[in-house]
C-alpha cells in the first residue's frame, strides 16, 4: 500500500525515543499493509517529552512506544497506569482514548507470556544478571509467573540489592557461582552489538547446569549466549522473541486486531532484515 | 513506495483543519513517491491548537498547513512572520526550522503569482466578492501585483467596508452593478459544492463584459461562474490552479525541492481524482 493511501482518517502511531530504531517502524507499518489497517507509525526523537505528550492528545495520535530515557519520566504525564506498567513503575507504551492517556508496559507482558510459556519448572532457582530498567521487568514478571527462587546478580550495589529486595529474591555482586540456577537470564548489555559484544553473561559451568537460557539481547538475533545455549541443547528464550511479542502487544492494543502467528513472524522478519 | 518506507529519518508534514479535506495529503504524498524524498504527509484535526502546535515543535514536524478556523489563531503561537503572512495576518502555512515556526501564507502568494502570470490589463478597473480569509487575501494580492482600482462587493457591510479600506478599494453591497469591471473575482462560496451550488457570483451581463474571470472555489473544479466564462471566451483563472499552486509552494517550503510542472500537475490530477 503506497503512502499516497494516508489520509485525514489514517491513524497515526508513533515511538518516542533518544536514539529511535528501526524495528518498530517496520514491524507496524508492514502489519498495517498485510492487514489493510488504515494506520501508519513514525518514531520520532524529542527535546521535550512533556510537549509531546501534549501532541499525542492534541493531535489524536492513537499509540505510542516509548523507550529509553522517557519510560519513568513520562508517568506523571498520563492519566493511568494498567497493572503491567504499574508493577514495575516504567511505561514503554501508551494508548490514547478520545484524549485519556493510559501506560502500560508490553515489555512486562511479553517475559511473563514467554516465562509461562516455556514449559520450566518454576520451583527451581533461577540466576538473573542486571539491575537496569529490563531487569526490573524481568524480575516482576518471574514474580508474577511464580518464579518464588531465585538471585539477582549485578554489579551496580544499590541498583541489584534494592531489585533483590523488591521481589524478595536473594543478590549476588557477581555472576561467577550461579550455584544451582536451572534458569539463567541476561538482562544487561552484554553480548550486544557495538558493545560487549563477545562477551558471554555466564560462565561455560553455568551455562552447561543450567536448563533454559533467557538473553534479552535484541541485537544480533543470535547473541553468544544464545548460541552457546543452543550448541548445548537448552531451552532458550531470546531478546528478538520478546522484541516481537510486545511490539505484537503494542499492535494488538492500537488496532484491537490481532495478526495470526505467521503474519506476526514474517512482520518481525522484515522488521529485523 | 510503501508506508514500510517510513523510518526514523522521514520528516513529518501535516495539516490541522476543522474538516481536513483530502487535497493536501494527496498532492504531498504523491509526490513525495515520485521523487523518492523521504517525507510522509498526514492530516489531522484537533480541539487543542496550542498543543497541536506544541506537539509540531516537540516531534520537530517539519511543516504544517493551517486551515479554518486557526489561521488567524496561530500567529501568536509562532516565532515569526514571512510578509506573505504579515500583510493578511493569515497564516496558512507553518515552517519548522529546528524548533523555530514561521508562519507563511501560500494563498496569498498563489494568488499574487496567478494574477501577475494572466496577462491582464492593471490599469483597468476590477470587482471582488466577498469580505472573508480568501478575500483578504486576494485583496492583498491585487494591491501587492499593482491592481490600484477596483471595488469589494460584499452583503457584509462590516468586512466588506473594512477591507476595501484597508487596500483603498470602493465598496458595494451588491454585485448587481459591475459596472466597467473588466476583471471579476469571486472569493465567496457561491458555486461551491454541497452549498449554493448552481448559483453565479455574478451576472450574466457583468460576466459579458469583462475580460476575465476568476474563482476561488475549487470543488467543483468546473464552478458554473468558470464554465459560464469559458463559453464565453473569457480569461480563467480557476480555484484548483490557486489550490495547487498553494499546495505546490508549500511543498517548495517543505523539501526545498520544486517538482516540474508535469510533476505539479499529475500530482494535482491525483489529488482531485
Amino acid at each position: 500500500m503506497s503512502k499516497t493511501s494516508i489520509g485525514r482518517d489514517t491513524r497515526l502511531c508513533m515511538s518516542l525515543a533518544a536514539r529511535p530504531g528501526t524495528f518498530g517502524s517496520r514491524f507496524h507499518n508492514h502489519l498495517y499493509e498485510q492487514l489493510g489497517l488504515d494506520y501508519v507509525y513514525k518514531a520520532f526523537t524529542t527535546r521535550d517529552l512533556a510537549a509531546a505528550v501534549a501532541g499525542i492528545r492534541a493531535l489524536d495520535i492513537r499509540g505510542c512506544a516509548v523507550s529509553m530515557p522517557y519510560k519513568e519520566r513520562v508517568i506523571p504525564m498520563l492519566d493511568g497506569l494498567e497493572p503491567s506498567a504499574a508493577v514495575i513503575e516504567s511505561v514503554n507504551t501508551i494508548v490514547n482514548e478520545d484524549g485519556r492517556l493510559t501506560g502500560y508496559n508490553t515489555d512486562y507482558t511479553a517475559v511473563r507470556t514467554l516465562l509461562e510459556g516455556a514449559g520450566l519448572d518454576r520451583a527451581a532457582p533461577f540466576q538473573l544478571r542486571g539491575s537496569g530498567g529490563m531487569a526490573k521487568a524481568v524480575a516482576a514478571a518471574l514474580r508474577d509467573a511464580g518464579f518464588a527462587h531465585g538471585a539477582i546478580v549485578a554489579r551496580n550495589e544499590d541498583a541489584g540489592r534494592a531489585l533483590a529486595e523488591a521481589y524478595g529474591f536473594g543478590w549476588h555482586a557477581t555472576p561467577g557461582d550461579a550455584g544451582d540456577a536451572v534458569l539463567l537470564i541476561n538482562a544487561t548489555p552484554i553480548g550486544m552489538a557495538g558493545g560487549d559484544a563477545d562477551a558471554l553473561a555466564f560462565s561455560d559451568a553455568a551455562i552447561d547446569a543450567a536448563a533454559a537460557i533467557f538473553d534479552v539481547v535484541a541485537l544480533p538475533a543470535e547473541t553468544p549466549l544464545l548460541k552457546a545455549a543452543r550448541a548445548a541443547g537448552k531451552v532458550t528464550i531470546s531478546g528478538t522473541e520478546v522484541a516481537a511479542l510486545q511490539a505484537l502487544d503494542q499492535f494488538v492494543l492500537y488496532t484491537g486486531v490481532r495478526p495470526s502467528a505467521g503474519q506476526v513472524e514474517a512482520a518481525a522478519k522484515f522488521a529485523r532484515g
